[in-house]
């Protein structure tokens, strides 16, 4: 199922064009960059485009095509439909727009282009979406501009699902922004006249590439389809929703002539469904790396979270932040507290949050670090762990490394804060992240990523 | 009023050291990188240190003393306080640990060296602490890592109050690390066992310097004095109270000795005083820099926000985000509306939030923004604008300050999120910021911060 748009063995490109001012070069462009299938551009306007023969229309197409990406002026859709059922398409991901958002006559022609397409048998991706890319594969099928991904584009197993033209370019860079997110595919589903949302989730579900599926909705057009399909999954689902509220809605709906329905009844089904809700694109993408990791994480009702700290005052608000949301603090054994101690000079004894400071200074971060991690990761009242360390040059990737060994080995997972310099803590983020350890910037980000993992696998818990 | 810690004469450092790898090192180092007054090294174990003389102790200093640095161990304090007595010294910043906060033993060495300081007149700042830092004159009165702040330090009006030890320097250098705030002083208030939270404020408030007051509290001495203190003025004052939940409470007691008291009686009596409450450092330093750009504000409760966007899923978001604050969308009239249209195509009539991709791809960045924001800001139904802007290296800094001449002449506040590639990204942020538009990583932020700058202007409107 919907194979022909994420393994196609052609692509027709209608529109390509050889001026690189336009999205038809970007798509070409793009789509020769990784795809090693047959790629049929077509414009009447040149005989080739990067080398690659040019087709003055489908029909003049030699080979068969699975997958055509639609980049010329709305009018033409419905023709063009037709021509492409002559030739057996598959599916069209049409990235133009002018369709249902900009009016009576964009309306008109999305619906006869739709008509023309079911009595073909032909699937209809978008139209006004960016397409799709596959990062495992480096597949852009996409009118992005081509040079914007090339040195960010990371494969991992984040699917991504977004219902917004613009956004899903700023989705995707955001998630590769800071080079610590790996997508298996990201889709921007546009006015989504036939393919949905549930669609692409029902083939991300199925997909072994993808491991977590990020949302962001603007409507849902079969609410029941979409939260029946998640139950079925253990795979994290996580949704930012537009038009949450009565102003946002009617944004949603000229934006992509979406209706959002009764919201609290969506969020309602949602969390009945295991879904997790996020409020802003940053914390869509925050979450989703924390799943990425694959920590294995057993929570329990009885349980709490652990805080190793270089500052009081960030594990106080640390606190708090966890009371906000529900989150309890572990409460630490004699013993765990006895172990972490020996770093400490006699006057000063260790209490939870571990303000590990005075412990540091005397005995450097990484033994510090590892000592108390050793005591607290064994400690039965812990079912996570939430570090925060100043940015410094002189912790490595192994360290980190060796701290992920331990808490998946205790599967126990963990999320971490660096405060500090601007190059030394995006440095070590960026280490921590490559060896399994979500890192981030804000500490109530972490206090929410680790509450969506708790909520999630209390849920859907591990087998 | 504490002028003789915040410009003294002559500083004493007790504890200097010439050994790199000591905090005695990096108070010295730091003191001479700006500090023009005299400097007295006090180590019995030196003759100088860079190239200072060095006394052993304090009586041996030939010269009056105005402000002391202590930076030995917590017992040697309560003998050298009568020392610095019998010399005349008027102020001491204790940033040693080992007092309150350590148990028993300290808490006698904190009450007895204030009973010693209190009959000499002399005031004491902490201990516990990380001192104090001038970004405008470059006094760094810290044991901050000397190798760590000289790069990133910047001059400008926000006064920080920080009543933690280690958070104070990562506050700091969050601040500091994106290159974009310029702080007047950062002050770490420790243990608070004389200088407390409302001196400083008080300091704040009447120093030219210092144009905002940003605060992270985990308790206050005198809660009804602060509060006072704030309603005398206009100046924005910012606090992220540390310890607001239970656990919370505990943990601030167990860092700084505190007992933050009844939270809801406190959040009351700041909100009735006009302090801005946040919960997050990031959203301390990221509200302080905003109010820092000095835009006029007057906020009128029948007036709106504008959004310009490039993302209609991006003005959705910030739809929803702002509804959930109460910060009203505002209602752009039909001239409105027609002006920004010209930039259109027939078939697409721009709605409110402003989704102006389809014009961008058109005309350009420039041209759309300018035309629009020109359009939007005589709508009397607005009073401030929220910008969305991709990530582009096509943009330069006197675009942004084009567009902060506008906005201040029609004293209409705005605040920009950028999203894009992380590389220019930050280029552009940083550009904004130069011009004096605030600008933003998080789409909530932005609104948190608009939502702070409208209640603050709304309760103290500028005159």
């Amino acid at each position: 199922m919907l194979d022909y748009f994420f393994n196609p063995k052609s692509v027709a490109i209608i529109g390509a064009s050889d001026n690189k001012n336009k999205g038809g070069y970007s798509i070409i462009k793009n789509v020769t960059a990784g795809f090693k299938g047959k790629i049929y551009p077509v414009n009447k306007s040149y005989k080739e485009i990067l080398g690659i023969p040019c087709y003055p229309d489908i029909a003049s197409i030699p080979g068969d095509i699975d997958l055509a990406i639609y980049f010329i002026p709305s009018k033409e859709l419905p023709d063009t439909i037709n021509e492409c059922a002559k030739k057996g398409v598959k599916g069209i991901i049409i990235e133009s727009g002018g369709f249902t958002e900009a009016g009576e006559e964009g309306a008109r022609l999305q619906k006869l282009a739709l008509e023309n397409a079911t009595k073909a048998g032909i699937r209809l991706w978008g139209p006004n979406c960016m397409g799709f890319i596959d990062g495992n594969r480096t597949y852009v099928f996409s009118f992005i501009n081509s040079l914007v991904w090339p040195d960010v584009l990371r494969g991992g197993s984040v699917g991504m699902i977004v219902q917004s033209g613009m956004l899903s370019a700023g989705f995707l860079l955001h998630a590769l922004q800071e080079g610590i997110m790996g997508v298996s595919k990201v889709c921007s589903i546009g006015n989504k006249c036939d393919i949905n949302e549930s669609d692409i989730l029902e083939y991300m579900i199925n997909d072994k590439d993808t491991g977590v599926i990020a949302c962001y909705l603007e409507s849902l057009v079969d609410g029941r389809r979409f939260t029946s399909l998640a139950k079925t999954t253990k795979k994290p689902i996580i949704v930012l929703m537009g038009g949450r509220s009565q102003e946002g809605a009617k944004a949603a709906q000229s934006h992509t002539a979406s209706l959002s329905g009764n919201y609290r009844v969506t969020s309602g089904a949602f969390r009945q469904a295991g879904i997790i809700e996020v409020l802003d694109p940053a914390e869509l993408t925050d979450m989703a790396r924390a799943f990425a990791k694959n920590m294995p994480f057993y929570p329990h009702p009885q349980k709490g979270t652990a805080i190793l700290t270089f500052s009081g005052g960030a594990g106080t608000i640390t606190t708090d932040l966890m009371e906000d949301c529900g989150l309890p603090l572990a409460k630490l054994s004699a013993e765990t507290l006895a172990s972490v101690a020996e770093f400490f000079p006699p006057w000063n004894k260790p209490d939870h949050p571990l303000d590990l400071w005075i412990a540091i200074e005397r005995h450097g971060f990484e033994k510090v670090f590892r000592g108390s991690l050793t005591a607290v990761i064994k400690d039965p009242a812990v079912d996570s762990i939430i570090f925060h360390s100043y940015a410094t040059p002189l912790i490595g990737q192994d360290f980190f490394e060796e701290l992920t060994v331990l808490l998946k080995e205790n599967k126990k997972p963990a999320v971490l804060w660096v405060e500090g310099r601007k190059d030394f803590a995006e440095h070590l983020r960026g280490l921590a992240e490559n060896a399994g350890l979500p890192a981030y910037r804000e500490l109530n980000r972490c206090v929410t990523v680790l509450n969506g993992m708790k909520r999630h696998f209390t849920k859907k818990p591990m087998t």
